[in-house]
């Protein structure tokens, strides 16, 4: 379908070519470079007018260039007569500042919605909310994909015997529950709790672990500080062996080092976030959110539903 | 007043204080940080609830990061009810990209002024917009502030005798004929042009140059390519020698190598953008628009017209 645009930014190009061949279309012609005083130059190559574009772009670190790369395309594309201008986010950002925690916080994550409407977006398609309250941020349609069928559908091919799913921490439980129910295991929550202020916060595992192999699951990964604590209180109570698995990968600061260096035996991730070669230990498998993002994109395009993608 | 606070963000550290200084009260106390994967983090540690608050920030390199500071610390401020968000932005960074110059391109001027409304400022302060339509682009109140006044003064106090000033291409004039003014001189204009395709340009000298003291000036010098060949043009047609002056010293890439090594004597510039201490070399003189930008807010702030302040 002649239609059907598909453009990439400067987050995931390879994400974004992956994309293209499963919809069956050429990426356009684009190219985002900067001028010699950090000002970011775009350059849409084809005629888009009366086409229906879909614009692929994490807002990964560096979180802010991103975000303006992605703001200035749409204004591009709007003024150049696109039909509809789609932004697809595998991992959005600021996804965390969601709301006032303490005075005077800024909530971040509703601001970059509003940018993003603003600028000329008339639709989202993105992965693992931080909060799946953070969809009502938009008043554009959005639709939410999910990352855990694909990583269920990993640890499904690995037939791993006597599993536990894990959830590092209360938030995550709903998320555990669900791998859970796909590989068809029962779940344990690792329960942080500091007895007293100043003194060092107790690992209490609630669940069963013992002799099993644990299955950690969270949204995102960032320093890895949570993920590796869990991973050895685990081990240190009994567990086999210890696997871990995230949508996205955020990975900064002592990440690589602290997952290295602790008792977790693979580490599963996505390409929601392009991972720079350096990152890339052997501990780490990564899984493709292609067909996922592929299967939406077709689905938006001939006005079938996405939901049913969700499990 | 303690209904009025000024609060810095990371562009401009120093004007910011020299202008709460002027309007003789303490900076906002607040902290802009990143964390670990980039994101931006925001604190403001003082009530701001129902002031008239004003943000001192150059929209500058690293622009994309100067902007998305501006435009959460706005959002901040309006969840922490402010009473009136003014923006003061000393150097409008992206007001090159005020048009469409070529097919499918951006607006990014326009984009950032409606991304600053959308985040929730009231009043904007800036200084010599490369374009004074960007004014325009604002649907919220602008107080437009001239550099010339103050490059004059300096040159005034000089007493160079029998000067001309000269702007460095067509588009500069009007300003050239300001400075003129003040400085009671007459104009000369350089006539850049391409006598054919692929043929170097022609530098031609419209007025008379010979043996006077040329003043060149602009309101951007970014990578100084357009200034330093005009300054060389004319110490080789007979000008006694050559001075260069601009509101905002972008000197980006080449900039400070090029100016280094031309013929201009002196290069005034001023603190708009935050000059890092390596490009400070000998020829540059930099002078404050804090005064100026410090008058402005005063005014503003007890309801006067700005407008007075602009010769
Ligand atoms: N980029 C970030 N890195 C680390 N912490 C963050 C980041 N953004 C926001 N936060 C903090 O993380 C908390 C929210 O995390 P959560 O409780 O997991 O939703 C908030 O209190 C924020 O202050
Ligand atoms: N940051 C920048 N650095 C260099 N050139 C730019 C920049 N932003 C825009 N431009 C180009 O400069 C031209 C406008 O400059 P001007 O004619 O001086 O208004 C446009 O054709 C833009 O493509």
């Amino acid at each position: 379908d002649s239609n059907l645009k598909i453009f990439t930014l400067n987050s995931n190009p390879a994400l974004a070519k992956e994309i293209a061949d499963i919809v069956g279309v050429e990426l356009g012609k684009s190219s985002v470079t900067r001028f010699s005083d950090g000002e970011i130059q775009i350059n849409i190559e084809e005629s888009i007018r009366g086409c229906d574009v879909y614009i692929i772009q994490s807002t990964s670190n560096p979180v802010n260039e991103h975000i303006m790369e992605l703001l200035i395309m749409i204004d591009a594309l709007k003024r150049a007569s696109a039909k509809t201008i789609n932004i697809v986010i595998p991992y959005y950002g600021y996804a965390r500042q969601d709301r006032k925690a303490r005075a005077r916080e800024p909530i971040t994550a509703k601001l970059v919605a509003n940018l993003l409407e603003t600028a000329g977006s008339t639709r989202v398609i993105t992965l693992d909310l931080h909060a799946p309250q953070i969809q009502g941020f938009f008043d554009i349609p959005i639709d939410h994909l999910m990352g855990v069928p694909i990583l269920g559908e990993y640890f499904l091919g690995k037939k791993l015997d006597d599993i536990v799913i894990v959830s590092p921490d209360h938030g995550g439980v709903t998320r555990a529950r669900k791998l859970a129910d796909k590989l068809k295991a029962p779940i344990a929550i690792i329960d942080k709790r500091r007895p007293r202020p100043n003194v060092a916060e107790v690992m209490n595992i609630v669940g069963h672990i013992e002799g099993k192999t644990a299955i950690l699951i969270d949204d995102i990964i960032d320093t890895a500080g949570t993920i590796t604590l869990a991973a050895n209180a685990l081990e240190e109570n009994g567990a086999k062996e210890v696997y871990a698995c995230c949508t996205h990968p955020v990975l900064s600061g002592p990440a690589i080092d602290r997952i290295a260096n602790s008792k977790i035996k693979e580490l599963v991730i996505t390409n929601s976030i392009q991972l720079p070669e350096e990152k890339r230990i052997d501990k780490l498998v990564e899984l493709s959110v292609a067909p996922l993002i592929g299967e939406a994109i077709i689905r938006v395009h001939e006005k079938q539903s996405v939901s049913l993608l969700f499990d």
